[in-house]
């Protein structure tokens, strides 16, 4: 095997620009792109979505505060001035190492050649084994998963304002959040403020402010990865004042159409939403390299595949280690930012054969943000311990900063300001399905 | 048979308030239930979608300009401060005049008895017999027609970018507005401009600006329905000055996947909208009164049916002669507006017992106006003919104005302003369907 300086340039074609491709439009991705602005050589960005998606806010669009339109913004548009970029818009479905192409599925491109290839598909939700349960229990990781949860989260109230019998009106108006992670939180925050606040003059015959909100995780806490104890106290104080009820070390065991089955008990409910768990992109484990048990790619330092020092997985598709720390690189924007914009570093590095040494990434921690409901957040940053209306304040404006594009920012930053002053949510419509359908 | 007068009260259930039923929540239904606002009596609106939809600014969504949640609102909250209605996500699907009951499909409503019952359930595209048409040209009357058209429309440069083959490619860029009514006009202008704009700096290997838009029409000039000559004209030129081929006196014979036959001629073309016809839902023909060509519900001068003076139809399902200019009244908000405000206050005053004079709905001729690109429209308005910037400035501020809610308005303000001044537009999303689907 070749050193892995030389490796990453021997396969050129002699007298072309290097080809640079990637595989994801999301922060790993984007950012690789941007790292690679000035470099001589050509990139292919491929998603299979015409689209960026700010992740963070999907669960403002899956209760109805914000448009998609708001938190997504086309990957052309974003590096339309970035000229020695294309964008294609098919599905990877694999990689050949030995003759260095991606296979995509968009005619008529079969194959894409590179020099560098820098993996950045991200993940998508993970039932543990139980795919049965998707039906029944949407996850939130794309547009689309937000306007599915929209539609039946606003259907339910629909359902249980026709319903005259109370039993099932009350399963109609039960909401189970499987996982309190940063998105289950959210998802649970909302649903129990908006019901209690937004919507309880629209109907005549429920009172909607006696929505059951009901959070299970299976750890002993809430917002279980990285805070301190006391930030998950203080967001578990906080969810219970909104009305949400935590359940705390309790583990999903089934969930079927009417309810689901926590531990020994029963939960009749019309509307489970999944946010526990998350399985890297099916394109990782088809490079060969070793995976763990979510599907990440066990990278090397340089977030290169063993053996292939040509190849690198960024993002949530990557397992990483970070060398000071010892922890895993969590899987939220800061660690796919700084992946996206090492890679690129270390390409124009290693086209400029400056002899740099051997590179290792390092994960800088930005701090953690959950936000739970109408002035209050939990935030856990350089150590400083953020709670209630300043976290929120925080998170925000941290938020409004990092959505992409300036239209995008003033349009969110208004309808939040209409949102708090006047106990609105501006998206509240039902589209998709059969419009008048029962959640059931 | 009881005269007008007594029959509309008879059935009345003695001590309770009267029943009045509404189908549909657009223009004609909305403006009827808030005609009764301060009535002593109990109104349900069903509707099998839960918004209203602002239908003038479809093509909008359709293009890519504004987002669904900026055009439409919720009924019930449009509702919300108006005690006496109760608003039912339900389909109609007939109506048993003999018992006087509302018969929907939504459990566990099956009948909805009323004492007046008001049909306000609008209309759909009709292909003219040719349903199979449906597929391969999409019309626009809801928002997901109006997503359909986004995502083909958005998918086309995609496929074209990718395509090598120069005819292939010529087939994707080519667009077929069938129809140059307002809407045909609207789509058709929108969509020459973008290409030749907004999104032309996004695409590396098509010319965006080659791209053909052709508007078909059977009659020998766009904008047939009401508008002067000499307005037709200059839209012709306005058109035809934004890129736009206008087949006029010419007739679809045929459409499939690949393209459609415009009498002898072949047109090559993946992406075909539909803005020919219109076809009153098939509520109207279930009453048994006579209904025109397009099923239209010919109604009595105070716009209920034959025999049935306690129903009432409206809007787009009504066939209305206006006394004074036996003209019938065109299928647009005004009229629909009119008729709701006429039938509320004609259930107010039997109510009352004033024993007023028998009715007849006048319509009010409020003008013609639709927008054919950036700072160029149309408007007749009371014999005054506008075009050009006047027009648009004109369109633009009364949609604005008659968008539902402040804080639509404010936010559709604030878009075309953006667009206007940036040439962008705001929600260029492909979403739904399988992302990286091609259109063909």
């Amino acid at each position: 095997m070749p050193s892995r300086q030389e490796s990453r340039t021997l396969s050129r074609v002699p007298g072309q620009q290097p080809q640079v491709v990637i595989v994801g439009g999301g922060f790993g991705g984007l950012n690789a792109a941007r790292a690679l602005a000035h470099a001589p050589l050509q990139i292919t960005l491929v998603d299979r979505r015409n689209h960026h998606v700010f992740q963070p806010l999907l669960y403002q669009v899956a209760t109805a505060a914000l448009s998609p339109a708001q938190i997504a913004a086309p990957i052309r548009k974003i590096l339309r001035h970035q000229k020695n970029v294309e964008v294609v818009l098919a599905e990877a479905t694999g990689v050949d190492l030995a003759r260095r192409v991606l296979i995509v599925d968009a005619l008529p491109y079969r194959e894409i050649r590179y020099d560098y290839l820098i993996l950045a598909a991200g993940a998508t939700h993970s039932y543990f084994g139980r795919d049965d349960w998707a039906t029944n229990a949407p996850g939130l990781k794309s547009i689309e998963d937000a306007l599915e949860i929209r539609r039946r989260f606003l259907l339910a109230y629909e359902a249980a304002e026709r319903e005259p019998d109370p039993q099932r009106r009350r399963a109609l108006l039960t909401f189970v959040v499987v996982g309190a992670g940063p998105t289950g939180v959210e998802l649970a925050g909302a649903i129990s403020e908006i019901s209690r606040t937004v919507i309880r003059r629209d109907f005549r015959r429920i009172d909607t402010s006696e929505t059951r909100v009901i959070l299970v995780e299976a750890l002993d806490r809430v917002l279980p990865g990285g805070f301190p104890p006391e930030i998950s106290a203080r967001a578990l104080r906080d969810l219970t004042e909104l009305g949400v009820e935590v359940l705390l070390g309790s583990r999903v065991t089934s969930i079927d159409p009417k309810g689901v089955n926590v531990g020994d008990r029963r939960i009749d409910s019309h509307n489970v939403f999944w946010a526990a768990g998350v399985r890297a992109s099916p394109l990782g484990a088809m490079l060969g390299a070793p995976v763990d048990a979510a599907g990440r790619v066990i990278v090397e330092p340089d977030l290169s595949i063993p053996g292939h020092p040509d190849v690198f997985v960024i993002g949530d598709l990557a397992r990483v280690i970070d060398p000071a720390t010892k922890c895993q690189v969590p899987g939220m924007c800061p660690g796919a930012i700084q992946m996206g914009r090492f890679v690129g570093g270390l390409i124009v590095a290693d086209l400029a054969r400056r002899g740099t040494p051997y590179p290792q990434f390092h994960y800088t921690d930005k701090g953690l943000l959950a936000t739970i409901g109408r002035a209050r957040a939990v935030a856990y940053v350089g150590g400083l311990k953020l709670v209630g209306w300043t976290a929120w304040v925080f998170w925000a404006l941290l938020h409004v900063f990092f959505l992409i594009g300036f239209r995008n920012r003033l349009a969110v930053m208004l309808d939040w300001a209409w949102d708090y002053l006047f106990f609105d949510r501006g998206a509240r419509l039902i589209t998709g399905g059969r419009p008048a359908e029962k959640p059931e």
